[in-house]
């Protein structure tokens, strides 16, 4: 089982004394309800591996120590960073969905989400602003909220939404890209796509209504394969959720299955 | 792509003239818009397909005739039917959790969900009451509106909660019965539990602090095998969605993919 690593504030850098106020000191002194000379499992966001101690507990702040984790040499404690990585790219769903499938995603071990704008998006680009920024950093917040609670490895990457003509082209044989798509119009199964060896995989999620025609081009452009899930109809703030639970099954059991084109 | 196809309330029995208020006057005549004259797919709760026609738009009711659907012989209109039914019994989560749950399984395509008291479940089993009524009635409330949205083949049957001693045993070869473990203990993979041709599939969802050590030999007893998933920590509400999304992907999929023990 995971271990809950308290993902360390993105001004600390190692070791040494900190101060931690607001949702980090809510977290830790009224949630974990630590004490002077307690300690918790903390991370960097790259997951590198610390202890916090508590040195010293205020009404609105606390100091802590930041430790060396002696255990540090000890690979894949949770088997996570055995899987490829997973990036998503999420097209903008209205309202506040956007935060549950931000939390999901961190949940289900996806490593980096990319919000996207796409033609059927209700929320379109913003120019910067502070609206956009507090956006962004709610975001930043709940993936590391969520990271605390499930035990990740490292702390999951919110990247600042971009345009679909923004994502990158993954032609590389070594990055399995997808698309979700709603009709059974793949020519090759999950299994298919993730049977080769592969250094990181990359999903699509359009928005309620799909991916226009126009951007289904562009993504098959870009080396995007459609797959094909099922006939259910997934809310938006569901479908990432659903294709990475399948996706990480399907790698982390990588070894106990082949496809029957092989086997012939 | 699956329909979306409106459940006819529980009274009616098939073609005739209905009224329709509340909730289902709400769904056809503001959310889908009809007008007098305008017809939906529609369905009763076993899945038999009709049309629903309106006749009379009334401010809060409405009159329509449930019709035979001319197209009842397409068989798996969206292949949903091909798939062993799913059933899933679910420990009972604090708050509202339950409603995230049953709303997602319906979602995900599973066709049974029971919810059950567990040692570690918050809530505990109430004698006959009228709030566990009401309840009971809110579960079904939300299933049939999920269904709706989600284009289910036949409305998901949300049981009455049970004491984990009640639940049945599932011996037979043909039923895969799981339930999630935290730790890589399964002696097999799910590839490898879904890979001989199956009647149903059952998955036991335990709580927040997961099923007490009785708990798991009784499972074990009633023919429960455990699974891992991996080592993210899902939860509660999510546990039962990511384990389903995985075995309806390697459902769906099962021609293209075999383990690797049956191949030598």
């Amino acid at each position: 089982m995971a271990v809950k690593r308290f993902v360390l504030p993105p001004d600390c850098h190692g070791e040494g004394e900190i101060t931690l106020s607001g949702n980090d000191f809510h977290y830790l002194c009224r949630v974990r309800r630590l004490k002077g000379g307690d300690s918790v499992p903390a991370m960097l966001a790259d997951g590198s591996r610390y202890f916090l101690s508590l040195t010293e507990r205020g009404t609105n702040t606390c100091r802590a120590r930041v430790l060396p984790d002696p255990d540090t040499d000890r690979q894949g404690e949770s088997g996570l960073e055995e899987i490829p990585p997973i990036e998503v790219y999420q097209a903008v769903p209205k309202g506040r969905a956007l935060d549950d499938v931000v939390r999901r995603c961190v949940e289900a071990g996806v490593t980096r989400v990319v919000p996207v704008y796409t033609d059927f998006s209700v929320a379109t680009a913003q120019p910067e602003s502070s609206e956009r920024n507090r956006r962004e950093e709610r975001l930043q917040r709940i993936a590391r909220s969520a990271a605390e609670q499930c035990g990740a490895v490292r702390l999951p990457e919110i990247a600042p939404a971009v345009e679909l003509s923004q994502i990158p082209s993954f032609a590389a044989k070594e990055d399995a890209a997808f698309f979700l798509h709603q009709e059974p119009l793949a020519e090759q199964s999950l299994h298919g796509y993730l049977e080769a060896a592969i250094r990181k995989v990359v999903l699509a999620v359009g928005p309620e209504g799909g991916f226009s025609p126009p951007e289904l081009r562009l993504l098959e452009h870009k080396g995007f394969c459609p797959v094909y899930l099922g006939p259910q109809v997934l809310r938006a703030e569901n479908a990432a959720f659903f294709a990475v639970a399948a996706i990480r099954v399907l790698l982390l059991e990588r070894e106990s299955w082949t496809t029957r084109n092989r086997q012939t």
